[in-house]
This record gives C-alpha cells, sequence and structure tokens, in this order.
C-alpha cells in the first residue's frame, strides 16, 4: 500500500480574533474557493455552520479529500486539517500554500502543526 | 492551553467493498446519523459526493467538529477522520463508538489508526 495523502493538522493558539472580525465571512469563502482553484484542487462542496459571531464550523469536500476549520473565539483557537490525495498529481505544495494563506490571517502567537503522510 | 480535542485518524486497508456493495448508502447514512445522535454528539449538516459505485467523499460537521469519509474502492481504501471537541464534556468514547461501528463495517485487513490530542 503506497501513502500518498498528506494531512496536514494544524492547531493555532491565541489568535488575533479582532483581527478576523474585521474581515467579512462572505470574502474568506470567496478566497478559499480561489486558492483552491489555483492550486489545482478540486472542490465538490460544502457545509457551512455559523454559531454566532466569529464562531463557525466548515467543512469543504474536494475530489481530493477536504479541508475543515472550527472556530473556538472565546479560546481564541481555530483548529485546521487540510488533507489531500496525491493519487494522480502531488497535491501537497497545495496543502502548504492553503495553509500558509490561512496561518497569515489567523495571526495566532503559537501554532502546532503535524504533517501526516496517510 | 488545554488540549481537549480528540481526533481518530484512521486509515482502511484492503476494505471488504464486496460487503459494501451490498449495503445501500442511505442505511449506512441513517445509522451514522443515529450512532451520531445516541453518542451525545450533534449532527449540523453534511456535504455528500458521490463518484462511481462505492467511491464517495462525505463530510459531517458536527457541533462538536467533524467525520469524514473518503473511499478508493479501487485501491479497496477508505480513510475516516473522526474529530470531536471536549470542552463541556468528554465525547472520546463517542468518537470510538462510531470508529468501531464503522470497522465493522469495513472489514478491513489493516487498520493504520492514530489518535490525536489536539
Amino acid at each position: 500500500m503506497i501513502t500518498c495523502w498528506t494531512h496536514i493538522v494544524a492547531d493555532f493558539i491565541d489568535c488575533n480574533f479582532s483581527k478576523i472580525s474585521q474581515l467579512k465571512m462572505e470574502w474568506i469563502k470567496e478566497e478559499i474557493s480561489k486558492l483552491i482553484k489555483i492550486n489545482w484542487l478540486t472542490e465538490l462542496g460544502n457545509f457551512y455552520h455559523y454559531f454566532w459571531e466569529d464562531a463557525f464550523t466548515w467543512v469543504i469536500a474536494l475530489a481530493e479529500s477536504h479541508i475543515s476549520i472550527h472556530t473556538w473565539p472565546e479560546l481564541k483557537y481555530v483548529t485546521l486539517d487540510i488533507y489531500v490525495c496525491n493519487v494522480t498529481k502531488d497535491h501537497s505544495d497545495s496543502a502548504k500554500n492553503i495553509f500558509e494563506w490561512l496561518k497569515s490571517l489567523l495571526l495566532a502567537k503559537e501554532i502546532k502543526i503535524q504533517v501526516i503522510k496517510r
């Protein structure tokens, strides 16, 4: 069995939610959709749930697997998973690019990151 | 920062897809919805994409985070993530129960499992 799936498991601690509050969620969604496309990934659909201001859960199904973002503004905490299949093409750099964009948005004081090869 | 999220990352290798083929996807969906409910988790919504027979991608948003299932019948391979937040209640056993049910369904010859505390 080849291991050709790249899974970025990232936890953003002590995020700058005041920064995120200045941005519109629709803009973030559009930017991520663009990022998915320019990084040779295919968005199949998503489910987004809004809890309250800045608290949301978002799962995006990709032809190559998924992205998920869960926020806990009361803990200044955001968790991110970017999971891509590399069967037909190596998408590891695509996953990294999306991670870097979200990292620049969240401005966390600490990031725990694991890259799992599945 | 407390670590109170349990993430089961499981890869099912050499699955019995002929067994899965005998079952209807609607039945699997209903059973998982029931399992989520009886295990004190809350399903917010989901996105399901059907590629072809037995090949699908499914992401389920929970109030406590998410479940994702991706299948590659051509590789006899299924990957599963069950990710739950334990802030208000410890849902680790709930995650384990859902994992065990899917394990009994997939009848994989080999399972790679990691339990990540986030």
